[in-house]
């Protein structure tokens, strides 16, 4: 393997592991107990699982793979602050999560090393010649970190 | 730049990013505040700083910059849960985490991308020639993602 190859690698493995983590932590809540706050007067379990199904969702176009799935998600998971709008039920937002996951694993495991360090569509041809670091890659590790963030949160409320 | 050159930058970048934001909870947080839990029953701030120093300071050993300064926080930190053991001074543990990520940043920027896909220093040659994903880029992702993780804890005592 070249050091690219390891490079991405090394952080596939680490999304893998952590949405393993993550769901295996999802999987043991019930639905009542993902209506509490993670911790007094923060966010709701059910609020950050809407949120990262709404923001893996956003990776679909980001690295090029497709359209989002669930637009309708971003008002109330992204732009909103926890309480202000309704939330889908818990069992539907389960569904999209372990979707939305199985559909970028597809995608990802399609990607060459070479690919990863290619331009994400949020950035142009012309600043992404000057600005190389805006690619692909640079957004999964970004991303996985965010899972990372969210899942120190979840397991609280185990 | 290359791609694993471009690789190691994101990481890095990511690195700096979480430990600046880190810094800037914890800066705002008072000593008092520090000794509450995260969340009912889970952690205390005070924890989680003493084990990110510990986690952190032993990355000087395992991606071979040089000695471990502060063995005796494993104990309290790594080995035992919070509350099993007295816990230093946190002006003392505040100082230590400035000075372990000063000096690791340090190191970082010293080694080439190549640098970063050698070995680390807890696996053998023999087993590094079968598994060259056991290299300190791998071990840097993984302490990103455990940084991050934590201050998505940190950040809820805020």
């Amino acid at each position: 393997m070249t050091n690219s190859e390891l490079a991405v690698k090394a952080v596939i493995d680490t999304w893998n592991q952590t949405i393993a983590r993550f769901d295996s932590i999802l999987d043991k809540l019930t639905d009542e107990q993902l209506e509490n706050e993670v911790a007094p007067g923060k966010n709701r379990g059910v609020y950050i699982l809407g949120h990262m199904v709404a923001v893996h969702d956003r990776l679909m176009p980001l690295l090029g793979f497709g359209p989002q799935s669930y637009p309708e998600l971003d008002e109330v998971f992204l732009t909103s602050p926890d309480k202000a709008k309704a939330t889908p039920p818990i069992a539907t937002l389960r569904t999209q999560w372990k979707e939305v996951n199985a559909n970028l694993a597809k995608y990802y495991a399609q990607l060459s090393a070479d690919d990863w360090f290619g331009k994400h569509t949020a950035v142009t041809a012309d600043d992404f010649a000057k600005e190389p670091h805006r690619n692909k890659f640079n957004v999964l590790v970004s991303r996985t970190n965010h899972l990372s963030y969210h899942f120190g949160q979840l397991i609280l409320m185990k």
